[in-house]
């Protein structure tokens, strides 16, 4: 591969698909003072592409952010187009390893020799996703959050061609963005975080299944309890507390017999029958269909916001993308 | 059962057990201006609920629920004498079935008749708890969250023979308190809560136990990440944003397939061999062994006080615990 360089604020970010997630990349970067060229095939990505960038924009002033060196935004024609001169390329379209490999195949063909190249998916593995690449040691996955224009978290995963080198500059180019990277060391389907979410996702599929509660009551559960425990200290860092005196030992042992018990013996799949996914969203709709979704959008960004504000100067750091955005 | 009446700030609140939740459930009752009387036979009581108190007095002033005018608080030498003359009695000993049954038949013993028995059971079928009781009518579970003095979620689960009334009861003396009681509708082991964090923890242990991530890494990619998200919105909400204009419908259509991932099939329980534990504890103690537990309760209680005051103002009201405070 061409030297990597030592990674500074890259002046062109490449972006190929324009989703909730590649428009929410095109936005962290051009308030980030990046131009970015970014490719999609569908008829309304200039629409959603700067309604993203309003909520970006909005959310970015709030944090005191301002006023803004924004870079430039090209809509490009092609993937090549996009990948031309770009510092950094961050593939995010669907999760489809063959409509993946193909776009990075297309990315080669114009991309910078030096340029990284990575992808946004949430759980394929990026020595799938590289096999047929000519250079398949500057690729990796790269996989944000949404809202990616606020949330700092950026799961890096290298494949078993990726170079030592790639993952330590998608660290420094992250954390540019005002990111909070962290390396997943070893390669497993859907990561670190998909891993739990979708832990979670079963089992509340199965309270709503089993009629046990609703979308909103789920929600409030997580939202007024464990969810705010989470947001600032995570999940081992709360236990260790639990344990009191006697910490995280103390804790396992304690709480280490429960996982015999008869609750976790629920842990197959629901079939996600056409009337399961009724129930999910005429509940939803309950929950919140009096909302738009821009609402919506408008409404998490506010209070991502302000818990970020909130948190800004702990000692975890967890408000740091704030800080790091705002001193440069 | 005698009539429960129509709750008001009880006068009087019996607390059985001192753990870290019936102390917290203490301090939150008597900074609510009610009389506990608690009891517990171990030998450290007194000083470990004036701990927790200390905590949450610094907590709620930094809320602006200040002055405070607090009950008495009485350290019992019984179960007994703890339940005498109490409007509310919460029981809060270890999970362990027969205990919790002989408590309850001690509370019996000395409770008026018109008192509420609630047990803090994190998943034991109230039915089962209340089977040998006298008058299990006025029984129910009340499911709290640690720091009990500041999350403001109880989940409020009746037995087969609760009342529909002790369950009103409930919600409004939880309410006055100053939480947010879900009536979980239908009786399950674990409720929806511990449904929910058992299967995050079980998966959080094999990621441990493979060597892929580190207790620190796992926190970060939640605090950063989805952590955020869940704080103020809970999981379905954030999923009806995800699917975008298309909503919650389009969104499980998409995410679904993925429940057939190999990801999904990792749905067992790891061993917990004593090199799980100890890797698990020595991982914790690298992360945060440097701060002693009263540290790290001091820093997790301003990090929820800062979320809670951020959240204040949003519409879902997650931070109706401070408003509903300060207001009386």
């Amino acid at each position: 591969m061409g030297s990597l360089g030592k990674p500074s604020q890259p002046d062109r970010v490449g972006i190929i698909g324009a989703g909730v997630i590649g428009a929410a990349w095109s936005a962290r970067w051009l308030l980030r003072g990046s131009d970015v060229s970014i490719f999609d095939p569908a008829a309304a990505t200039e629409r959603l592409v700067n309604e993203v960038l309003n909520n970006a924009r909005h959310s970015w002033e709030r944090m005191g952010v301002a006023p803004l060196q924004e870079g430039s935004l090209t809509f490009a024609n092609s993937v090549e187009e996009a990948s031309e001169g770009a510092v950094l390329i961050q593939e995010s379209i669907p999760e489809d390893v063959g409509a993946k490999k193909n776009a990075l195949n297309q990315i080669e063909k114009s991309a910078p020799a030096s340029a990284l190249i990575a992808s946004s998916t949430s759980g394929l593995l990026p020595s799938r996703l590289q096999e047929d690449m000519n250079n398949p040691e500057r690729f990796l996955v790269g996989h944000p959050f949404n809202p990616v224009y606020l949330l700092p978290m950026v799961e890096v995963v290298g494949g078993d061609r990726t170079s030592d080198e790639a993952i330590s500059s998608a660290i420094q180019f992250y954390e540019i963005a005002g990111m909070k990277p962290v390396h997943v060391r070893v390669e497993i389907d859907a990561f670190v975080a998909d891993r739990l979410l979708e832990a979670v996702w079963r089992e509340a599929l199965w309270l709503i299944n089993d009629g046990v509660a609703t979308t909103h009551e789920i929600d409030d559960i997580i939202r007024f309890g464990f969810g705010l425990r989470w947001a600032q200290m995570g999940l081992f860092e709360n236990y260790r507390i639990a344990g009191g005196e006697g910490g995280m030992k103390h804790f396992i042992e304690q709480f280490g017999p429960s996982l015999e018990w008869p609750w976790s013996k629920l842990t197959d799949t629901p079939e996600l029958t056409d009337e399961l996914i009724d129930r999910i969203s005429e509940q939803s709709d309950e929950q919140s269909g009096h909302h738009t979704i821009r609402e919506l959008e408008r409404i998490r960004d506010n209070n991502l916001v302000d818990v970020l504000l909130a948190l800004e100067s702990n000692s975890w750091g967890a408000g740091l993308s704030v800080s790091t955005l705002r001193d440069g």
